[in-house]
């Protein structure tokens, strides 16, 4: 059995050894013969993969009333994986879910490093920056890269901190945002352990 | 006596009675022929300043070592303003900056409301918003709009509300900002007052 989370730019596939990537533009999903359980976000891909029958999308297996109506099948399957905590994934887009004795408390949405960083430049040459995860966020900063790194992250840091629970970082900058949440765990294969106890629930 | 504040998109002016803006696009500053002081970040209407010789820059007479380098003068002057409290200037980009006694503590930049909105919508059509200042704060979101909002604003108001001073909002967008900072003053003349201050102390 394979399991596969698909994002915006990769396919992220699980075989319960090894987890590896391809990219969302050039892979062939055909090419696989073996029974995939999946995840889709990609739009243009999730139309692709309906026409596979041995693609099975995981989707069709969750309880969506636990949720919200259009809540990203990522966050809820990640949601799936813990009893209690705050699950940052960070990626394209930032998002943030709490759950609590297995129920999601609810969660919010901002744009991710790479975004962020294409918009300060965009409304100035003057706010062009690289976001240090390093910057110190316990004095105010005295000037203009610190003062954009601390804009994106102590409010953040303030905001997930203020629910005094166990922090979990997924997604491709995982490893930064540990540097702003020292007691936090990265786990890679979150969305994995979801996706297994979901299937699990179904008896599949 | 005209004051006038150059932004990125206006000329905003005060002729001690009125305010009035005019547009950086198409407004001609050799119109005026009146002594005008001014403070300007717009980097090709500045240029254009320097040949008028009744327009005077009131950055010349800053006691720019108080702040740091590359700090805005648009900043400044507000922080000249005040005494004690955290000003949040909502424009294009929104600043927040700390004065205690008289002395700039440090302060830090994140983007405004319209460039945070494209954004979103860049990362994925699916997060096209328009943020709502009105969103509960207390309780997290369990809609995507709601979610969209929240993490804007949840954030931004708890790093904030954790300086425990005076909040006084200016730009754009203060109005609106007021709606989440319950407590906070609106101050559209808050740069004005800055720019009276910084002349009295030279004497002018």
């Amino acid at each position: 059995m394979l399991l596969c989370d698909i994002g915006n730019t990769s396919y992220h596939f699980y075989d319960m050894k090894h987890h590896y990537k391809k990219s969302v533009s050039d892979f062939d999903p055909s090419n696989i013969t073996k029974q995939v359980y999946y995840i889709c976000v990609h739009h243009f891909t999730c139309k692709k993969l309906q026409q596979l029958s041995n693609w099975k999308n995981i989707e069709t297996f969750v309880d969506r009333t636990l949720y919200y109506e259009t809540m990203g099948i990522d966050r809820i399957v990640a949601c799936e994986a813990i009893q209690n905590g705050v699950i940052v994934d960070a990626g394209s887009a930032i998002t943030v879910d709490v759950v609590k004795d297995g129920i999601f408390q609810g969660g919010f949405i901002i744009p991710g490093k790479q975004a962020y960083e294409n918009t300060l430049k965009n409304i100035s040459p003057a706010l062009k920056t690289s976001i240090n995860f390093n910057t110190d966020l316990k004095n105010l900063p005295k000037n203009t890269a610190d003062a954009l790194s601390y804009g994106f992250l102590s409010g953040l840091k303030k905001e997930i901190e203020s629910y005094s629970l166990d922090i979990i970082l997924t997604g491709g900058n995982a490893q930064e945002m540990q540097k702003v949440f020292e007691a936090a765990k990265v786990d890679e294969m979150l969305l994995f352990k979801g996706m297994k106890k979901v299937l699990k629930k179904n008896s599949l």
